[in-house]
């Protein structure tokens, strides 16, 4: 299999995090996230997002968005659960990361830590307010559970865990939120857990 | 069931267009999308995200997030295929719906059609282009294709109609895309097919 990656990248290191769980093994080819130029000749036939990650399977078949390619190959593992209704909930906390998570924690991440370019107060005011809600949210999906979905550790948990854990290379504080700080160390300790720097 | 739905959004018609699909009864409850303070009394215990579509079950387990609750209802249904890299497909395009195409389409659609407030050619412009992008993206994964995910219609294509069949709306021109027009057609051909005005 071979993995269009990018080491800095939190959407990137969800699936690298997963395939390490599992003991699956890959190729990593790393695509640049700040030049995007390219993108259509590099990934146009693979993944018409032009996102990374994209993964090839060992039968030359792409799949794009780290939720669906988390979803790939956690289905019928412990990574996701049988009901019904979990997996619902489960996806319900993968889509929540990608619309209200995502846009907020990974793109101010991205221009204080990645993109090399200051940003201006403006640029970030939104998105500092937007990840606080977000983490926010995560905090009130917390109470009362260990995880965000079914009984235990989930893709749901991966997904979540990908931009809260460098939230401070988002600028982020997460001292007021006692029960996501406590969720992270659980997912760390998760047998086969690998760092986003591995 | 109980449906907190908005009439004008796209996201709750999503849950509507496939519960008319496969015949489920259900009450909904109109929640404001324009004017959003009292979210958290109204949502907070239901829905961590505090955004509508929030579907409370017949027991009294709620469930939010669209492509979510496409799933629950669609999962061992015809809307939904069996097959493991068809389901991840599925899912690829739907997490594309929610990531780069209703922040774009939907956003402009909300400004121009909904909020009441004329919005500014810099607040119109960079969700124009993000539009475009994301209808550029369709019309290449609908290359050879009747439907985006599978053999047949998903939820995937009730989740990209959505914002799509209203692009008008959001000021934009489906004419530069004659397979994504031809797709709007079969989905409305598609038995069961209700508007998004029903």
């Amino acid at each position: 299999m071979l993995l269009y990656d990018s080491a800095v990248s939190g959407n990137c290191y969800k699936v690298r995090l997963l395939l390490a769980h599992l003991g699956l093994d890959y190729e990593r080819r790393e695509v640049d996230v700040v030049d995007r130029s390219g993108r259509l000749e590099l990934l146009g036939e693979l993944n018409p997002g032009l996102r990374v990650p994209t993964l090839v399977l060992e039968d030359g078949r792409p799949l794009a968005e780290s939720g669906a390619i988390l979803w790939y190959f956690g289905e019928g593992t412990r990574y996701v659960p049988e009901d019904r209704f979990e997996r619902a909930q489960m996806l319900q906390w993968m889509f929540f990361e990608q619309y209200s998570h995502e846009p907020n924690l990974a793109v101010l991440r991205f221009m204080l830590h990645v993109a090399g370019t200051p940003p201006s107060e403006a640029e970030l005011e939104p998105r500092r307010r937007g990840s606080y809600a977000a983490l926010e949210a995560m905090e009130r999906g917390l109470a009362g559970r260990d995880f965000f979905a079914g009984e235990g550790y989930s893709i749901a948990d991966i997904a979540l865990y990908a931009y809260t854990h460098v939230a401070d290379e988002a600028g982020l504080e997460l001292a007021g939120y006692p029960r996501v700080l406590a969720w992270c160390e659980r997912v760390r300790e998760q047998p086969g857990h690998v760092l986003i720097t591995a």
